[in-house]
């Protein structure tokens, strides 16, 4: 019974099962009573709040305010920016009835808030002195999915979304550029992924926007999840909106926006990059419990044993979150397997002759031998481990990028593949090849990386000349 | 132009305009496009972070984690507790269309989770072991309300709700009080605001709720606002929700469920308690800038100053929240104006003299004479103000509860004062004398306060023998 209660489908078996194995059974998320919505548990949630936390950190960092606007927008509104509602109108949830009575104008629940924050932005900016203006807020939003996936793409999901007005094209163009930045910075150095950050060809861009920056990350199965992103929307919003501002000059202008966000769906990221066939693999940075300490000793000793496990608790530093698993009703073998599927990085066992010899067996998450630690060294030892295995977790996801990063001259070479990994090859620029392509083979391009030139070998698809390098990968 | 921009209607004129007055001009909030709906701007967004991160500190004390439960609730699941859906039915948005398709059953924007929360435990819990079950979500719910007012009440607000399950009918009645304490806390450390705890009668219990924990705090026009409330549910919702664990005995038993919430009213009640005719009042642990330093000077010394400013800044402690407002184009007394609009806690005020003396003038936004701090003392001495402000915003707003707290033995008493008030009388206990003092007077039972008895003088609404002590106010 304390097996099967863990046992989950191997990775290589089936990825798919496998992921749907590990979010349930490390208590990460239920199905709720609406399909296509998901209860985020309180495991899962912790590992929401130390994201939020530390983009919190970010976001002030650069001048950023939260702030919270309504959940409900009017049709009329929705509907003002045209790119923007024909991309956003079909995913729509519509509240029609409110207090007992038919709505006169029916409210779309926000599948995101450009419209109602630009509305407001219109009669709060009257001069270049109220400029720029730097808000984001943590709410959730509702898209109507077709098909749905835990975390990955559901109907309601969590995120931020940060909304900017400035002077300039310029200043807009870099806070864009700053936005991504600081969503690469929370992915390499908390949540252990590496991305390529890179701009959407048109057909990929977010409805309404200019120009739309992405970070992609590669899974372990070789697709593709766009991690973040951040829009320079230009004039498009402050001109349906009116947007306007008095300039210095006395001229009147309307302002440079921008957008930007981050959804639960980087839980998604953390499960496929880093998870193994015995579940979860938690970066430290965001794991809920860093270290659990599970005695192991029967009848008389057990009692001793448990109070040494609390004493070595407090022997760590207070930042460090521990937990001493001295449940009664479960084996060794069952926390240990317990423990694994939920991601703790370190593991300390304690038996008698441990006690005895004033030590600990560490066992970590990431793999390799189990060691001994002195009780004495043990505060130490653990920072020092901790920030070990947030370094590994990285290179080896790292490592994994690398390794399904190909360079490709003809999509043919990647379905040799079986699509697995990202593709990078010349793109001629017509939406046709990128249509074509995904019909054949489901793969889409990503991103045009930042900082790369065509290789000029011709477009991967048609084979006319090169206008820009691309990643093709297969997404979530 | 200056003082026009800043001009409130005085509070003794009219509360009310002088309430809106407030939370327009100090930048709390704007009206949104759909009626009865507010944005949130940044300055009280952040005084509800402060909110939010004490009270997250306290739930966290006392075993409870953070989850997310679904916005949208099928109408079956509202309705299955009888008299929840009677309480709640009239109020609810309905979601009737999602991704273009009319749905073949309604979804009710949460009015609140007890129903989608309980469906979910009910699943999850099986044995004693699982229990206590001790989850709260930060999030917003939509009441349709026919009036609204900024804060006090909208259809959209922001809220936490905590959802508890326990063994015993004790241990969740003991929760429920324990989270009336937590409030009582924030409340009386943090926003230095003072309550009378009590239960509610049985006319105001919420709805599906055995007993339900208020407290009651007095606004400064004499009105009454219940802050926080908790709410023991019984079985209610476990019978309702087929909440049942196998208990240690082998027994099949229902769960013993609490709920209980703090929403964005408090701003509210922030406002309303410490504001004066110039404008907010911030206790410090909410201020979300606790100094501002104001350089008074022109022409060539001003940069000088300005200077000088910023090292003052850089001696205070850095978790002291300060500002330079050196912005060129203000005068110091728009500043002044502007900041005190704003309820900053402590001014300091920098001009040449005061470079020359190494000092600056210090004024307190509750009230004083200005005084001088020697740069050289500043960290010690702001930090020492800031509490004395703290507190002395405490003990103002006691002050104001006691001299409104008055006994009664007839509710015409109340009506000699105009109802402004705490009233504390006797009650019959039939909801009859509640509701002919609410048809008679708009005041409402309050709460039976905690701890206290009937002072056996009869009802003071019939005069009939006293079973309950009671506050009766008018309420927000």
């Amino acid at each position: 019974m304390d097996k099967a209660l863990k046992e989950i489908t191997p990775k290589s078996e089936d990825f798919s099962q496998w992921y749907t194995d590990v979010v349930k059974k490390a208590d990460l998320m239920d199905y709720a009573p609406v399909k296509g919505f998901i209860v985020i548990r309180p495991y899962a949630y912790r590992i929401w709040e130390f994201i939020q936390a530390d983009l919190d950190v970010r976001f002030r960092a650069t001048g950023h305010e939260n702030a919270y606007f309504p959940l409900l927008i009017p049709e009329s509104l929705l509907t003002r920016e045209a790119e923007h509602v024909e991309g956003f109108s079909p995913e729509v949830a519509w509240v029609t009835i409110g207090g007992g009575e038919v709505l006169s104008e029916r409210l779309a629940v926000r599948p995101t808030s450009e419209t109602i924050v630009g509305a407001m932005y219109a009669r709060w900016i009257q001069s270049y002195r109220d400029l720029p203006v730097l808000i984001n807020q943590w709410n959730s939003v509702v898209r109507w999915e077709k098909s749905t996936r835990p975390f990955l793409r559901t109907t309601e999901f969590l995120w931020q979304e940060g909304h900017t007005v400035h002077r300039t094209e310029d200043e807009a163009v870099r806070e864009a550029e700053q936005q991504l930045e600081a969503y690469r910075g929370l992915m390499q150095e908390v949540l252990a992924i590496p991305a390529v950050a890179g701009i959407k060809s048109a057909g990929e861009r977010f409805a309404g926007a200019v120009e739309t920056y992405t970070l992609e990350a590669l899974m372990s199965d070789g697709r593709a999840l766009q991690a973040a992103t951040s829009h320079f929307l230009g004039q498009n919003f402050s001109k349906a909106f009116d947007i306007q501002f008095l300039d210095e000059d006395g001229g009147l202008k309307y302002g440079w926006t921008t957008s930007w966000g981050a959804s639960t769906r980087l839980l998604g990221a953390l499960i496929m990059v880093h998870g193994d066939d015995r579940g979860l693999r938690l970066p430290p940075r965001v794991a809920p419990i860093q270290v659990v300490i599970v005695p192991i000793g029967k009848g008389g000793e057990r009692a001793q044993i448990v109070e040494y496990c609390h004493a070595l608790k407090k022997r760590l530093d207070p930042s460090t979150r521990v937990m001493v698993d001295d449940r009664d009703e479960f084996t060794p073998g069952y926390k240990f397997n317990d423990w694994e599927m939920r991601g703790v990085p370190l593991r300390l066992e304690v038996g008698p002759r441990d006690v005895a010899a004033g030590q600990v067996m560490a066992s970590r998450r990431d793999g390799g031998a189990k060691f001994a630690i002195a009780a004495s060294e043990l505060e130490r030892a653990v920072s020092v481990v901790l920030d070990e295995i947030q370094h590994s977790l990285y290179e080896q996801a790292l490592a994994n990028l690398n390794a399904g990063s190909v360079e490709i001259t003809d999509y043919q070479e990647a379905l040799a593949r079986d699509r697995r990994g990202f593709f990078y090859g010349d793109w001629c620029g017509e939406e046709a090849c990128a249509a074509h392509l995904q019909e054949e083979t489901s793969m889409t391009i990503r991103c045009l990386p930042l900082g790369l030139s065509p290789a000029w070998t011709g477009c991967a698809v048609c084979h006319q000349p090169s206008r820009h390098r691309v990643v093709f990968a297969r997404a979530y």
